[in-house]
C-alpha cells in the first residue's frame, strides 16, 4: 500500500469515496460493540467460577491465625493474603495492606490521605501547599489523571519512550522543582502502549533525589502478571531497587486481582517500604474497621501460592492472546504502509496505543461510534482528556468475542483511513480543542 | 440492699474486704474473656452462612438488570440491592448509595469529601474555614469521634436524654454558630445506652434551621431492625420529617449489614434526598469504579426481601436476649439499692451503659482486666476518650457464651462495688484526668 500523503489529492478522493461507500456498508450491519474499558471477558471471568465456592462452613471461615474472616478485625488484611499477595508485588508480608476490592480506590485513598494529612517525611499536608504537581507520563492512564484532577493538582505531561517514561525529563521536575510531589506510573504493559519499564528506567526512578522529602511514586502494577506469552516481559523490583539506592520511602506500589480474578469483587493491595506502611496503618486506623476478609481468603483458598496464581493467568492469556493477534494483524493487513497508523504489540496487559495522524483521533472515535463501535473516548489518555495531537487512541481488545472484534477492528481500521483522508484533503486546516471544555466535562 | 453511701466507714471497709476475698477467688479462676466491642456471637454468624452458597454459577453472578456482578460497572450499587436496603432505611431505591462491607468507612468517606470539596450547598469545602465543629451526643460511639478527631474538627458533648440528644442544646449551637457542620447521632438503640430517639427529638432535628447552609445531621441507623423484643422501639423516619420541614437534604443516613449478616464481609449504605445523592455520586465518580457487586448480589438472595431480613433478625434476638437479661438480671440481683451503678435497659442494640459513682469508671475498668475481663475502655464513649465524670463504661453483651457472661458480669459488678467502696472512703479525693494523655494515646 502507499503511503497516503503521497497521493494525489484526486487518488485521494477516490479512495475516500470508496472507504465511505465500504463504511456505509458497515452502518447497515447495525453493530453494538463496546471497546470502551479493559474489561476481562465473560469466558475469563469463568475462570475463576470456583472461587465461589471455597467457602461454604464455619471452619471454613478461619483465618491460618484463627481468625474467623466473618467478624471484625485484621484493618491491613489476613496474614495468608499478605503472604500471597508480596509474592505477587515481589515485597514482604509487611510490606503490604490488603484492602477492599478496588485498588484505584486506595490510589485515591492514598492521595487523599496526603492530601490531607501527608505522607511520612513530608513536614505539612499536600493540601497546605500553594502548589502541588504531579508527573503524568503520556498516554496514560485516565482514570490516575481523574484522581489527581480531582484534588486539584496541577498535571505535567511527560513522553513515554519504548522503554518507559522520558526519565531526564522526569528527572528535570522531580530533582528542580519541590512541589512535584508524585508521578503517575504503570511499569509493567503499560496503560496504554503495553510498555514495559526498562531496568535502566527502573533504576533512574529509585535514584532519583527529589527536590520535595515527601515526593512519592505511584506504581500501580495493575498487569504484573499479566503475560501473554510465555517469553514475556520482566520489571525489576522497584523496592529493592529503591531499597539499594537508600530510598525506599519514595514509592508506592498497587496491585488487585481485578483482571486475575474477577473486576467487581476482587482483592486490591498497596505494598510500601514497611516504615510507609506502619505509617500509613495509623492513617487507616480511624478510616476502616477492615477490609472483606472472606473475599481475601476465598482468593487465598482458590489460587493457593504465586504458581497457581501464574498457572491461571496462562489460562487468560489462552483465551486473550487471540484477540490481541487479531487486532495485530488487522492493523497489518489493512493499514502497514499507509503512514495513517502507529500502533504498539504489546506482549501482555490490556490495551493497545495507537496515534493516528494528528487531528484525526476524534474524529475516528466518532466516526467508529456511529457506526456503531465505541471506543474509549479519544483524548482520555491525556491529563485534563487533552491530546494536544489529537491522535492517540486506547484500543481494548478484551471484552468483545474474536468475531465481534474481528468486525469492530476492521470498521476502526476503515475509520483511520477515512479521517486521514479527511484530514489530508483538508490540506492540514487542524483545529485544536481547548483544554476548557474537557475540564467541563471531567467529574465536577 | 443498703446505699453504700450511708454505710459508716467501719461498714463500708469490712464490706471492702469480703469483696476484696470475693475478687482474689474471681483472679484465682484465669479468666480471659473480651468484651470490648460489639461483636456478634459465632452462634449469630452461623445463622448466615448461607450467604455463602447463593452464587456458585456463571448465570447466578447476573443482577436483575443483566449486569455480571463479577465484572466494573455500577459505582452506586446494583439494583436490587439498592431495592432491598433503601426498604430498611426507609428511603426510595435513589436515594442510596450501596458501599462496600464497611459503614465506618463510608462515613469517614463522607467528612472526608465534605472537608475536601465540601457538601450540596456548601460555598466552600469545610478544611477551607478557620473552625469546624461537631456535636457529639454523650456517651456515644467512640469511632464517631475517631473520625472527627481525625480531620482535627471541634468536638462539642451534649448530654442525652431518655428519648434522644438534649435538643434544646442542640438547638442552641446549631442555630447559632455557624462552624457547627455536623452532629452524630445513633439513633435507634443508641450506643452504648440503647436509647431510641423519640418521634419529637426526631422533629427537632428535622425542623433544626442551622446557621451553617451546609450543616449535616450524620444518622448512623445501625441498630435499625435490631430489636431484641417482638414489642420494640420505633424510630420515626428522618428523611420523611425533614421533607415535611423543607430541610431534606440537612441528613446523610448510613447502614450496614455487619450485624445482620457478618461484620467482616457485609454490605454497607448511605442514604439521603436524592440531590444529595445524585451530588455525592458525582464526587464518587474520581474515588472508585464500584463496590464489591457479587457480596451485593449474595445479600439479596440470602434476605430475598425486607420481610427475610426481620425474620432473620428474630433468629438474632434468639441469641441475644439471653444474653442482655443475663447482664440486667445480675446487676438487678447485684447492685439494685446500692447507690454503686445506673444502667439502662434496651430493647434492642448491642451495648447497655452503665454510670458508676464518679470518678470510679477507670477503676472499675482496670479491676476486671486484672482478673481476666477486657472491657471496652472507660471514656471511650466521649470525644478525646475524656469522660469528665469518669464514670460511664459501655457492656457489651454479645460476644461471650451465656456461661461466660454470667462470670464476667458476676466480677464487673464486685468491681464496681469495690471501686465504689474505695472512692467512698477516699473521702471524695476525685483526681480528674486531663484530656491530654488521652489525645496522644488516640490514632496519630
Amino acid at each position: 500500500m502507499s503511503e497516503y500523503s503521497s497521493l494525489s489529492d484526486t487518488q485521494k478522493k477516490a479512495l475516500l469515496s470508496d472507504l465511505s461507500a465500504q463504511y456505509r456498508d458497515f452502518q447497515s450491519r447495525g453493530l453494538q460493540l463496546d471497546m470502551s474499558r479493559g474489561k476481562p471477558g465473560t469466558d475469563q471471568l469463568d475462570l475463576s467460577l470456583d472461587i465461589l465456592d471455597c467457602i461454604n462452613s464455619s471452619e471454613s471461615c478461619k483465618a491460618g491465625d484463627g481468625t474467623d474472616c466473618r467478624s471484625y478485625g485484621l484493618l491491613d488484611g489476613i496474614p495468608e493474603a499478605k503472604q500471597l499477595f508480596a509474592q505477587l508485588l515481589g515485597v514482604t508480608p509487611e510490606e503490604i495492606i490488603i484492602g477492599g476490592n478496588s485498588s484505584l480506590n486506595m490510589m485515591y485513598d492514598a492521595v487523599a490521605r496526603a492530601m490531607m494529612f501527608g505522607v511520612l517525611g513530608g513536614d505539612k499536608p499536600w493540601c497546605r501547599l500553594d502548589s502541588v504537581k504531579f508527573l503524568c507520563p503520556v498516554p496514560g492512564y485516565d482514570r490516575h489523571f481523574k484522581i489527581t484532577e480531582r484534588f486539584g493538582i496541577d498535571m505535567i505531561n511527560v513522553d513515554m519512550t519504548d522503554e518507559g517514561p522520558d526519565m531526564d525529563e522526569v528527572r528535570r521536575y522531580v530533582e528542580n522543582d519541590d512541589s512535584v510531589k508524585g508521578i503517575w506510573c504503570v511499569p509493567k504493559y503499560s496503560n496504554p502502549q503495553g510498555i514495559t519499564y526498562s531496568d535502566a528506567v527502573v533504576d533512574a526512578f529509585a535514584s532519583l533525589k527529589p527536590a520535595a522529602p515527601d515526593f512519592r511514586i505511584f506504581w500501580d502494577d495493575a498487569y504484573c502478571v499479566h503475560d501473554l506469552y510465555e517469553e514475556h516481559d520482566h520489571l525489576k523490583n522497584i523496592l529493592s531497587a529503591c531499597r539499594a539506592h537508600g530510598s525506599e520511602n519514595m514509592v508506592f506500589i498497587f496491585g488487585s486481582t481485578s483482571k486475575i480474578s474477577f473486576p467487581g469483587s476482587g482483592v486490591a493491595m498497596m505494598a510500601a517500604s514497611k516504615a510507609n506502611i506502619d505509617f500509613t496503618k495509623t492513617q487507616l486506623c480511624p478510616q476502616t474497621i477492615g477490609p472483606d476478609k472472606l473475599n481475601q481468603l476465598r482468593h487465598v483458598r482458590f489460587f493457593k501460592d504465586i504458581d497457581g496464581i501464574h498457572a491461571h493467568m496462562a489460562k487468560h492469556a489462552e483465551l486473550l492472546r487471540p484477540k490481541f493477534e487479531t487486532v495485530l494483524s488487522c492493523f497489518d493487513r489493512e493499514l502497514r504502509g499507509t503512514g495513517t497508523l502507529d500502533w504498539t504489540s504489546p506482549r501482555g496487559g490490556y490495551f493497545i496505543s495507537v496515534n493516528t495522524l494528528d487531528g484525526c483521533a476524534k474524529r475516528t472515535v466518532q466516526l467508529c461510534a456511529e457506526a456503531g463501535v465505541k471506543l474509549t473516548e479519544a483524548g482520555a489518555t491525556f491529563p485534563y482528556g487533552f491530546d494536544p495531537r489529537d491522535r492517540n487512541i486506547r484500543i481494548a481488545p478484551t471484552y468483545p468475542t474474536v468475531a465481534e472484534l474481528s468486525q469492530a477492528v476492521e470498521l476502526f481500521s476503515l475509520c483511520v483511513r477515512i479521517a486521514a483522508l479527511e484530514k489530508l484533503l483538508s490540506k492540514g486546516r487542524v483545529k485544536f480543542h481547548s483544554a476548557g471544555s474537557f475540564l467541563k466535562a471531567a467529574c465536577l
